[in-house]
């Protein structure tokens, strides 16, 4: 190790994003961008914004962010969500890092599943949480009774995503309030990454439970990834903690002009109704289509799925999928060696992406079936 | 504190930024933002990225900023730096974050000056770093002797931003060269937020000493405060260490019009040149009408100047001058509470701030003079 790093910098495990590569006519299904592009009032309000000379740009900007809390809070308001329970941060992975600092360092194991989003275990390392990884059931569904079991002295709090990433599967809000009921000191942190494609958001309990914090990003059904928007809602309290971390860190994570991106994505609500239909509509057709090659598919409420060939190495197709400019995310971790992770494009991405499938599953020699 | 809160979060002191008020009309000089926008290449770039439909807005920004390390490293050549060398953030206040994090935390006190950026504390409480305020001199200048002659085994690393803010007052090269020869075993980290304003950049060193770092912002002298856009140079193993801690906190950091907005400032230097050279013309005739009020003057090579009056409050000559929309900067701490600082804008809003003082110079009853 280097003599100049601090210690903790050996102990690291950092993420590791899914690749953007520059390649031309590239069909990109690996890191679960929206397929359409933002609504259109994004890049006019952002060409507001800068107006002719970019004078804006030279101030600071916003360092609450109060005008883009106010939008949310409105957005949200039939759960009774107000400005001050609005958390905002540059995308999702910047709102889970304050989190994991502020509300989920309590010196006993924060509780995630073994297959989830891998940037938690990164967290932990960062911030020196200790965590244990609690099983999927065999079909990849949570097993809410795991968490319900557990002794709440026991434990340091609960984060999960909903729907599960890269499962896709999603849980219904009955065992979400069972589990804020069953640990009512812990915190419950529900990651919504992916809620817009199908989950049930835990947002409508905000209002009852301290102990619940709930995340969003603007990066998947709002098709804003590349702005850099996150927020996460809970009672005031909390976000007061983790205002206190945040301006503790860097006093402006968002910029101009994706505060105003944002709030004009969060505007136009007949835009994100189409997209996010179009995206569950294409989700349905390719898991029918894969299914009918043989392919098991992880039922998803997210925009994408998890798949896997009984005769083939994902590894293998990944690579076959690769040669053809088709871009899927392959994750090398014990029990989902076997999938392929799939982002929804358009109905013409999904559509070349399963005839590929489809070319490799008629032609191909049989690799060794799988265990 | 709230229970649900981690421990860390009831010690943090977090920093407060300078408001960022909505009013018409107003001379904003209290965050050191610069009075030019940003180089007209800019909004095009930005523009170009957006293209009509944003589409570029739903994919994920590069992680690694590989294009801008590029045109940083490429810019800064005559230093010999190479693209493994730079180190990107949101703004250098996430940058300085990382390098607390990542570089100074060696169970040691780390020494900055007691007069200095006052975000350097708040990143210590949030990492645990324990820290040792080392006085400057009654003229604010920094005595390199008092870091030359700390014994290395009892400190942890030293930084501090040359020139200094909210003093302005720059440091010699040489100086630096002797700290990092004293200390080879401790990082030195130079915060050159303002360095283009008129100190001798520290870059020149990078080469030779594999315990320095500098850190440099695109938001005083490139104009994009608003954009959130910051680096840190040195040599690749400190860049690898940094990178360690970011790939655990966000890997998407910097946005595509924060990253193509940056690159374009960087490639019109001409327009640089003028700009800061605007500046200084600028910030040098206000400190020769303020000492003709009365005021003294730190000697500033930074875009602001730190001045008292022997006769009058500085406080109420900050809300004197807000009545008239004027906005500057009080510290209310230690040997600064007595100075207003005051950031260079324009010809004609230093011409209404000078005018300004120079109303309530001859007019007022003079208060009780200082001590």
């Amino acid at each position: 190790m280097n003599p100049y790093w601090s210690r903790i910098v050996g102990d690291l495990a950092p993420y590791t994003p899914g690749e953007q590569p520059k390649l031309d006519r590239l069909i990109k299904l690996n890191t679960n961008e929206n397929p359409y592009p933002p609504a259109p009032g994004v890049v006019a309000a952002i060409q507001e914004e800068l107006g002719a000379a970019g004078d804006s740009l030279r101030r600071y900007p916003d360092p609450e962010g109060g005008a883009l809390k106010a939008a949310i809070a409105h957005h949200y308001r039939q759960f009774g969500i107000a400005r001050e329970q609005v958390f905002l941060g540059n995308g999702s992975d910047e709102v889970l890092a304050h989190v994991f600092c502020a509300l989920l360092k309590h010196g006993r194991p924060l509780l995630f599943p073994d297959i989830t989003y891998s940037f938690y275990p990164a967290y932990c390392k960062l911030y020196g949480i200790a965590f244990e990884r609690v099983p999927l059931a065999d079909d990849f569904s949570l097993r809410i009774d795991d968490y319900l079991e557990r002794d709440s002295a026991q434990i340091g709090g609960i984060i999960f995503p909903n729907p599960n990433a890269p499962t896709g599967r999603a849980l219904a809000l009955d065992a979400i309030r069972a589990l804020l009921r069953a640990h009512p000191r812990h915190m419950v942190v529900i990651d919504e990454a992916y809620v817009d494609f199908g989950a049930e958001s835990a947002l409508v309990l905000v209002r009852e439970h301290a102990n619940l914090l709930v995340t969003q990003t603007f990066s998947k059904s709002r098709s804003l990834a590349g702005l850099r928007v996150g927020f996460a809602i809970g009672q005031p309290e909390l976000i007061t903690g983790l205002e206190r971390v945040k301006n503790s860190f860097n006093s402006y994570p968002l910029d101009h002009l994706a505060q105003v991106g944002a709030i004009a994505a969060l505007s136009d609500n007949a835009y994100f109704e189409r997209t996010r239909a179009a995206v569950m509509q294409s989700r349905e057709e390719l898991a029918r289509q894969l299914a009918a090659l043989g392919f098991g598919v992880i039922p998803s409420a997210a925009n994408f799925i998890l798949v896997r060939h009984p005769e083939f190495d994902a590894a293998v197709l990944a690579q076959h999928l690769r040669e053809l400019h088709i871009i899927v995310r392959h994750f090398r971790q014990p029990r989902i060696n076997d999938y392929l992770r799939i982002s929804i494009g358009t109905p013409e991405e999904c559509a070349a992406l399963a005839a590929a499938l489809q070319y490799f599953v008629s032609q191909s020699n049989k690799k060794e079936p799988a265990p």
